[in-house]
């Protein structure tokens, strides 16, 4: 495999080539989306990039004659088919998702509408004089003209050094910063900035993904993803419930990891960290608990009261975040203890609250939380799905990371495997375990009930090597048999698949009994996350995880709660937007519903 | 002179006893104010008070025999004649106005209406249940139902914890924190405060008041008066902003005294700093500037344009302030550079804004700010009176400290000097160099001009001894001849006096020339701050200081500033208030006036 280093605006990004593709198709892999109007045929020119050296970019095809010619330093990335390690620079502005392979499902879409929560303003600085004596602070007050508006000090201070000796009106620029509480006028500059970084943040119990966007141009300027340091008290909110009653200081935990995801992206970016001047932040209840400092402690147990499911808003530096001294956190409202301003992101990232028509929304983390509904009014529930789709109980389980088997197809009688990050296969993560649990049902070796039929795996050619015994249990090995790094399913993996899928389809069908419609009244199933996002929906229906619907009413959104906190930056309304979501959603708690006990034992069967 | 001690409930006071006077005299004259309807003629019992010795305390009236009858510790306070050192315990909460000597020209009036800046709420909690799921944030919301009152995180936590384990409704006790931007919640807890301390502060260029008030009583906890520790730079503002230019951090300075002003109140009135819950400042604006950080630069150079004469607001940790971490300073709006957040505050106190007579208002400290008008509009200007009398440049000069001579009287050849403290005379402050002057001026000792008549002096039994040389120069010996400690008064002291007194005067004329009104349309004249309080009315016009009116239209207010910062903690709708006041107002810049500078040479002659 050859490294391809990838000079982006946005930082460095090493590639991996694979044998015989072509540049174009590697960057595309590690989602830095060229243009390619023509398709890739070597038409258009659009995907010339400089390369640090013509030979080592392969082989010329007549082609490249005309938009890169030999001795320019460039190549076409459509027609280049890289022989050994290379060094490219994009010779456009690219829109690279994710800089780094564990961002893999981090990508998002900014909305082009709205106005950001950080923008400039032009002012207007008149000398003072004898005759005009109002205060520095006066004049912005004046110019700005709102009287929702409130000007700091720092702005005050900065507008007195820009008038010192001033003798005739000048142009300047203000920094103006909206929170819910209305605007602020924090910084008064000589010249526009360029950039006016801003962060949207999705904790997730198991994976934190930082987006450092430009509200300027709109772009992403880089993008971080890590896995949740809490992690090491335990796999789901409840356990860092527990933790945090036992005195462990989770919110100290999760703060120091975001200030350095911070000081990550900013370093990446290029910016100093006191350049970020806003934040929103999206997560579970109990994420977004520990990150403002509340208690967790009654999520964790009936009647499940958060202390506050409310739109919350405070200086950046209060939570011990690095950024400007002005800029605030916003995290998003939620709905209940376990449906959380994710979940309202997510719906403002599908917009499926402003259609007509039915949609169900599912997002599949560590919990899974479904929401079904329309324009007219939602209803949301959330279900103990376990972290088996995060690799949790699963004996060879991982999340998403690189060298997880995250694809299983059979080929004849050869299983083929994808990996995140095209590695040798480490582990097996959520999307890899749903295909595998679907092929081997479609092949007969896992029953409805869930049991695998050894018998059956032992006469059939793509498996009867596959199945032997490890630590006294019976196993399908799911790499090539032999290998010395092995990755196996047991009985009892199985069984974790059969809980979780069974709470997610039983949730489902509660929504659909509490609005009395069918499955098929859907028009459109919308899978959030990074594992709704990768999951093949062919497998997902093939297991039941969703209802039995034509796959092409199905599509994956991505990270939607990353993509809502970017639109709650991006178009400050919108956190009204979410306000109005919450107060059109209604909490159905399946804790108490018999309605959901019944489906959950129905749903552990496979279709 | 013998000692007593007086326990109160706001801390120790020590206190001296004259020879001869009953303990209630005593008190009065050190501030602590026994009830005494019947006038002190031992008829009522109110002034009963605990002692450490019935018989330290003097003989005993038959008078009390009703209500202190002898060996019940007690004594009538209106009877009792202390013959040795003593300890009182009061037996009611008394109003004590101040608790040090140097906090002389301290008292304060408290307003009776308004809502205050801090108040309790009466909050109800219900436990939560499965069929009320609202978060503890969303039910203190629910329950303050005012969208304009915001519900801070501590208060949430704070109510978390109550309702943990909750199985029925139960009261409990919102604190609640108005700043401009409306009300916020600030803490939930079972019970009502018995005390909301608040501080008002006045920051003088040479002296500093801070009052803790109790806004649930309205009553004074504690007073603390100090020399502002920011006079090592200077007296007056113009060497105060020339010495931040040459970069000492003055705002340090003044951050760090009031802290431990809040400190030693907070400590007298027995309360902890973080029961702190909001505070007031009033001052100059070069004060002001300096406390909130702002570069008081372009207030000491043409066209005088400060950064801000805004009212300002701020939490009172961000200033270093040991304070409820949820505490908001304010700062009252000014006019201009030299008229202020004091002097709008001097105008709140006097409610000479709101009735039809004309009114002028003075305040001289180290300027001298003069307001003229009524409720239909103010006309504001200020002068750089000079510290004169606050004692800078006169040779035995000081402020109001103990020792100071602050009366001078002539009683047939004899000067009766009063001093602060009844201390032996050390120095000379305002108030007795103003009475001073009148007298030599009445008795030709000093002429129209401000020349010492040394023949004239030398020919009067009053003077003759008092005629002597110091260092080479003429001067009056204003002590005792021939004892130790000697204070006198030069012709270089004449001098200054005749430039501070002509510029107040002419202030005052340019205001009435701009008016287009004379003297004797001023109903009311009243003297603000500790020099206007104490300065004998009639001394202020034999030296011309105020316009030629009869003495009973001129009224001390006593330190109107401090009184008008405290009616902004009491009744937080004053704030509006005195933005109106600043709407109502026009200042006049008198360094660019002739009419001033014509009557500036004018007034510098005596009447």
């Amino acid at each position: 495999m050859i490294e391809i280093k990838v000079y982006t605006a946005h930082g460095l990004i090493t590639c991996r080539h694979r044998h015989n593709e072509t540049l174009l198709q590697t960057l595309q892999r590690h989602e830095i989306h060229l243009p390619a109007p023509c398709g890739g045929l070597g038409k258009c020119g659009k995907c010339a990039v400089r390369v640090s050296d013509e030979e080592a970019a392969g082989p010329r095809s007549p082609d490249e004659d005309r938009y890169a010619p030999a001795g320019s330093g460039l190549r076409l990335a459509c027609r280049a088919v890289p022989q050994s390690p290379l060094t490219v620079t994009l010779t456009e502005r690219v829109k690279t998702a994710a800089d780094d392979s564990a961002a893999k499902g981090g990508a998002i879409d900014l909305p082009v509408v709205g106005f950001p929560m950080v923008r400039s303003v032009e002012l207007m600085l008149e000398p003072s004089s004898l005759t005009d004596q109002r205060s520095v602070h006066r004049r912005l007050i004046d110019e700005l003209d709102d009287p929702d508006t409130t000007v700091s000090l720092s702005a005050v201070r900065d507008a007195g050094r820009l008038m010192e000796d001033l003798s005739e009106p000048s142009d300047a620029a203000g920094l103006m910063i909206s929170g819910p509480s209305g605007d602020r006028l924090v910084a008064v500059e000589e010249g526009v900035r360029d950039v006016l970084p801003a962060l949207a943040i999705d904790i997730g119990t198991t994976t934190i993904a930082a987006y450092l966007v430009d509200l300027s141009s709109r772009r992403v300027l880089a993008v971080r993803s890590e896995e949740n340091n809490q992690g090491r008290f335990g796999a789901d909110v409840i356990s860092r419930i527990a933790a945090t009653a036992q005195g462990q200081d989770l919110t100290a935990v999760i703060r120091l990891q975001l200030s350095k995801m911070i000081e990550l992206c900013a370093e990446s970016a290029r910016i100093a960290t006191d350049g970020v001047l806003a934040a929103t932040v999206v997560g579970n209840p109990t994420m977004i608990h520990l990150l403002f400092g509340l208690d967790p402690d009654p999520i964790g147990r009936a009647p499940f009261m958060p202390l506050s499911t409310e739109q919350l808003e405070i200086d950046m530096v209060a939570l011990g975040l690095p950024a400007h001294p002005e800029a605030t956190i916003v995290a998003a409202p939620g709905l209940s203890a376990y449906v959380g301003p994710d979940i309202i992101a997510d719906i403002l990232a599908s917009r499926m609250n402003e259609t007509g028509h039915l949609s169900l929304l599912i997002d599949i983390g560590t919990n899974g939380e479904m929401v079904l509904g329309d324009s007219r009014g939602l209803i949301a529930c959330s279900t103990a799905a376990g972290p088996a789709f995060e690799g949790a109980n699963i004996r060879c389980g991982s999340g998403g990371i690189a060298g997880a088997i995250d694809e299983v197809l059979r080929d004849g009688d050869a299983l083929v495997l994808g990996t995140i990050g095209d590695e040798s296969p480490k582990s097996i993560c959520g999307t890899g375990l749903i295909d595998l649990v679907a092929l081997l049902l479609e092949d007969g070796i896992v029953d409805e009930t869930g049991r695998m039929d050894l018998a059956a795996a032992r006469e059939s050619p793509a498996y009867k090597d596959r199945v032997t015994e490890r630590d006294g249990e019976d196993v399908l090995v799911v790499t090539t048999p032999g290998e010395p790094e092995e990755v196996v399913l047991t009985q009892g993996d199985l069984r974790q698949v059969q809980l979780a899928k069974g709470a997610i389809a039983a949730g489902v069908r509660t929504l659909l009994e509490e609005a009395g419609v069918g499955a098929h009244d859907i028009t459109t199933v919308y899978l959030a996350g990074g594992f709704g996002t990768y999951v093949r929906p062919e497998s997902a229906l093939r297991v039941g995880l969703i209802p039995s619907l034509p796959v092409e009413r199905v599509t994956a959104i991505g990270n939607a709660a990353g993509a809502g906190a970017a639109r709650l930056l991006i178009d400050r309304a919108s956190i009204e937007e979410a306000n109005r979501i919450v107060a059109m959603s209604r909490y159905i708690e399946l804790s108490r519903s018999e309605t959901f006990q019944h489906f959950f034992i129905d749903e552990m069967i496979f279709p």
